[in-house]
């Protein structure tokens, strides 16, 4: 990894090592992938108002969420099948994110064993899908206590998979030896039967999980265990609000990074109004197009309480396990580190403090070489 | 239609298989095409929030127009000379919008007859122009009515057509084979003159329609019929609210897809005033623009009952008669479903009720391959 | 020009047709040409609302300017030197615009003298420059009320040229027999002295104008004629506002097309205000930036009287002389006649009384072919 | 400089003329070099209103700045290391300042003593950075004062170095023969030792420079040096707010010319705020995007009272010595005097008054050849 200096450069590395329908299956957004550009030009167009004259010789970036300790506002967000980055799959990036000291969030359709990802020593969260089957799914919420996780994050923007084209196009499909080992067998083979106009996954995905989902089955999982549940998936203030009243302990405000619904809002951008509507005691998370550490500031600075990183995390996966994973979380730091100095920021409080502004222009980065 | 997974797909397909002057007559607008591209970036602009925790177990798309029920909020709109696409024509197109359940608009440029139209058994709808001989035009209301349409759209916004440049510069003519059918054969006959510096269609337009239509004209055609009259072409509230007064039925919100005034503000623009203008009891419907199911749910969040579908039709027609119609429509309901999961509506009353917002940022797809 | 269906077209002609210093002495803006480019964007970015259900069979483009009828409303702008482009120069154009029914403006730097201008019927206005020769000035306002020309109009935005780059690199000379015929031979061989560094006109403008024009200058030229004094070159309502007060008759908002403040502001923003400033009993036209028929609407939508055409009159000149002039003005009025339907306009009080609407995002026509 | 005709001339030719590490070294920004692509698209973004009817025959571009008299509102800004561009270095830099009437500033990381930069009779400031060796410091502002210089521009917003990508690659490093005279020579030889992944320049200062600066400090500095003592590189109003408070003399309002926080604000578009939060009272200078006199006229509408200009002046240096500084300068000057005229500006005063209105629209200049 020699002339990697950037997260982008992982990107691009990760991208030219990876076949293409890995790459497309991990890169891709749904429909004309017109939200997964937009949460990129929504991140930039959040200009930063730095403060100076601050001491910030030694910058805390550290925070503390469901009662553990987190280096940086950052945690691993859920993403499926990772064995088919890498042999080592989600267990590399357990060990990464323990190492880093920040939480890795094992899922429902993991190719490692939640007991085996805990045991790494990661502060782990698990995410979980609302399956048509629930006693299957109570089984994987036991699992998830009985193995240590920290909270529960329930993904409720997938009542169905999202149409992704590149997945489509490459008639995506599981490898035999690539599975979601916490379910059944039975219930997985579909997710490997390739088929010329359809993406197995998404087939897969609609066989399992329950789009009936509602506010209702809500109290049904809070009366089944005792971690702290995390919504994965709002972007109306209106939802956020109801989440408040409904007692979950943390909202995610994401469009599952444009996988989803293709027109949807960025995240970036719906997040004011949601921090509005649940006042500053709600924790709330955010993802969908962090690729640096100025936008976990930018984050901050419009209300998140930390970021999921996604997509930067599986580039270092395929590119080099754990240490790829690693050198992704350390990279994230340092911009970070780097970020909070050149904006006066001791601490995430004044972060949380940041002006920003919007440009009246049309704008575009250009790098030379 | 093997490699065929998208609308777009479908309109690349045809581009490829129609001689350019025939693309070009479905495809072109008016003038530099601005507003052509301006309904699409409008379009592009509106940044859906959608809802979770709803059960969209089974969404129901349905909707009732006029005293009839639609499967979707989706009408077939009015377009001219079908048969210069496939030898079926509108015939074809009304058949694929029977089978889909929604209604077929058949046209006074129809080169299949109302009476064979609506022996196939779609709702079916008649789009008038106004005519400089009142009489054909009386014939024509009362030839819709016999054959049993349900609704008489009058289209309010070609005084003239709009100079579709493509039309001039490939000296555009209608074949000898192809005529409008439900006019005296000697009204038609100048659509097939070519002429090396005008298109035929637009001399053939000024000859037969009356650019003197106005509100007293209106009450005569309302005094001549029993159907319910649709005023297609509306833009400024204030009309709208005219129309309101005049007792039309309902009303199309639309620019006629970037082929009448070249920098005519986009229908998806225009609409929510227009809405604010004629409060929640009057139909007001929407074109150009159209090209997916997102864009019916935008549609519908911004004020519209229900849309009104143009060229991806004419794709689906030229690539494949009845059943490339019928996969356009197919596709485009299963792009309505998933939309309507993925932004937590059960039903259109939902989708009315979905918040949306603007970029504040210029943004692109990018989407690799 | 048989394959010209649009007054773009006349200017691919032109351009195709005249050697490139040329072409760049009349395409040319100041500096970087930002105000050039930002002046079409402003007219692309006015969206027009139309009006429907309209008697517009017969809309009445005329108007009337300094007692006299326009056939439109539209002027000839005033441009310098245009033998430079065609033998017949300026006596082209007039006759080109007496034959349309509209006002030509004669310049300082005419190539054809004022009284062969107005002996060709054209309704003819003298442009003036603040020149340091105060006794020459006086004799040109003579020599064009003696012509019977119907109104001055005094370019006030020219204390010194822009530096327009495209003339300086092609070190832009005035060939020797072509000169400003109304001035002294003496005053005008700097203009026809080529240099490596610079533009000829240029040095030469700086050595004939007075960069000291001020309001108190303007009440002298008052005292000194009777014709109607119009100010061309204003963009700051606070200057409308002290036109008005010093009792001048018209007012033109202008950036000079692009050529003199590269970074200002374009006309076509700057008109509401200005309108507003001036309120309902003040002659405002408006250039920089007209192309078309849909133009013109635009610029009376947003408060304008009347507008000057410049560039598309030169394309005329350079491709065919008068019959190239009447080209362009038969197809402004052709579109102007349709614009004027197609907005349901059957007056220019109509057109005054438009809506019009931004876009929110950025758009761009695309013709594929 | 035969064919050099504009200011954007010289910097083709430096970039044509210098290594590409070296025009890296002056041409590149932080990250992915949004905040320097901003930085000009905001001042582009910037329409001026020009005003008319003002005698502007000798506009008066001169200002005072800490008791001296300045040629035009503008200052070199301090710029580091100016021996790698050409051997003269600051000298030539200086002498050129000083024959064009302006200031020059002298860096802690000069590479030409300050009292050799003095001798030229440059009215010369003096850049200070927070230096961890406190006494290393002092010494520095002594030999200031004593050199005669006439302010101390303490640069506030480098507690460490952006991360500037382009040096990285290069692995950019000081040659043997260059180095920051002012410092002990065992201080400086970090910024030349080369390294595969790092710039030696950025590893030089964090060893340098203490990011525990604060207002504190500055009060310390304060009682430390009797010059005018000026903040540069504030961007919140707030710290504009608490710098009046503390009594600084000036604030230059900059984002480092995009070289430290990608993602921070155009300093063009913190520039008003800040103006409001200080009043008119207060010296405030702005750097970061001024390419030509325009630009100076923009931030002077803006609020700005002077500004300083960076990367032109290193085009000129790396071009031609003196003699390209001097380029510079008089294309500068020649273009504030053009558009103080066009814009009907007799003073500074007149350019403050200035009206200006944002774009509605993308926008993008066109310059044929």
């Amino acid at each position: 990894m020699a002339s990697i200096h950037s997260i982008a450069d992982l990107g691009r590395s990760a991208e030219q090592q990876l076949p293409v329908h890995l790459w497309d299956f991990i890169a891709g957004g749904s429909g004309d992938e017109l939200t997964l550009a937009a949460n990129r030009a929504a991140f930039d167009a959040v200009h930063l108002v730095p403060r100076v004259l601050v001491d910030v010789a030694e910058p805390n970036c550290g925070t503390t969420l469901f009662g553990r300790e987190l280096t940086m506002p950052v945690a691993v967000a859920p993403m499926a099948y990772q064995r088919l980055l890498h042999p080592d799959g989600e267990l590399a990036t357990a060990r990464a994110a323990a190492a880093a000291g920040i939480p890795f969030t094992v899922t429902t359709l993991s190719t490692v064993a939640v007991e085996q990802i805990t045991d790494t020593g990661a502060d782990t969260w698990f995410q979980l899908y609302w399956l048509r089957d629930r006693a299957l799914m109570l089984d994987l919420v036991h699992r998830a206590e009985n193995a240590g996780c920290s909270a529960l994050i329930l993904t409720v923007d997938v009542p169905e998979m999202g149409r992704r084209l590149r997945d489509i196009r490459n008639g995506f499909a599981l490898p035999a030896d690539i599975r979601a080992v916490q379910l059944p067998e039975a219930a997985t083979s579909l997710a490997q039967t390739r088929s010329a106009d359809a993406s197995a996954v998404a087939t897969h995905t609609s066989e399992l999980f329950d789009p009936g989902l509602n506010w209702a089955n809500l109290e049904w999982l809070r009366a089944n265990t005792r971690l702290p549940i995390v919504l994965k998936g709002l972007l109306d203030p209106r939802d956020a609000a109801l989440a408040v009243e409904h007692g979950v302990d943390a909202i995610v405000v994401s469009n599952h990074g444009g996988r989803q619904l293709d027109g949807a809002i960025p995240s970036i951008d719906a997040l004011p109004d949601i921090r509005a509507a649940v006042g500053d005691h709600c924790t709330v998370l955010l993802d969908s197009g962090i690729r640096g550490g100025i936008d976990v500031l930018r984050a901050l600075a419009l209300g998140a309480s930390a970021v999921l990183l996604g997509r930067p995390v599986l580039w270092g996966l395929a590119v080099g396990a754990e240490t790829g994973v690693s050198a992704t979380l350390s990279m994230l730091r340092a911009e970070l580190h780097t970020a909070m100095r050149l904006t006066g920021c001791p601490d995430l409080v004044a972060a949380a403090a940041l002006r920003h502004a919007k440009p009246s222009h049309a704008e575009k980065g250009v790098m030379s070489r």
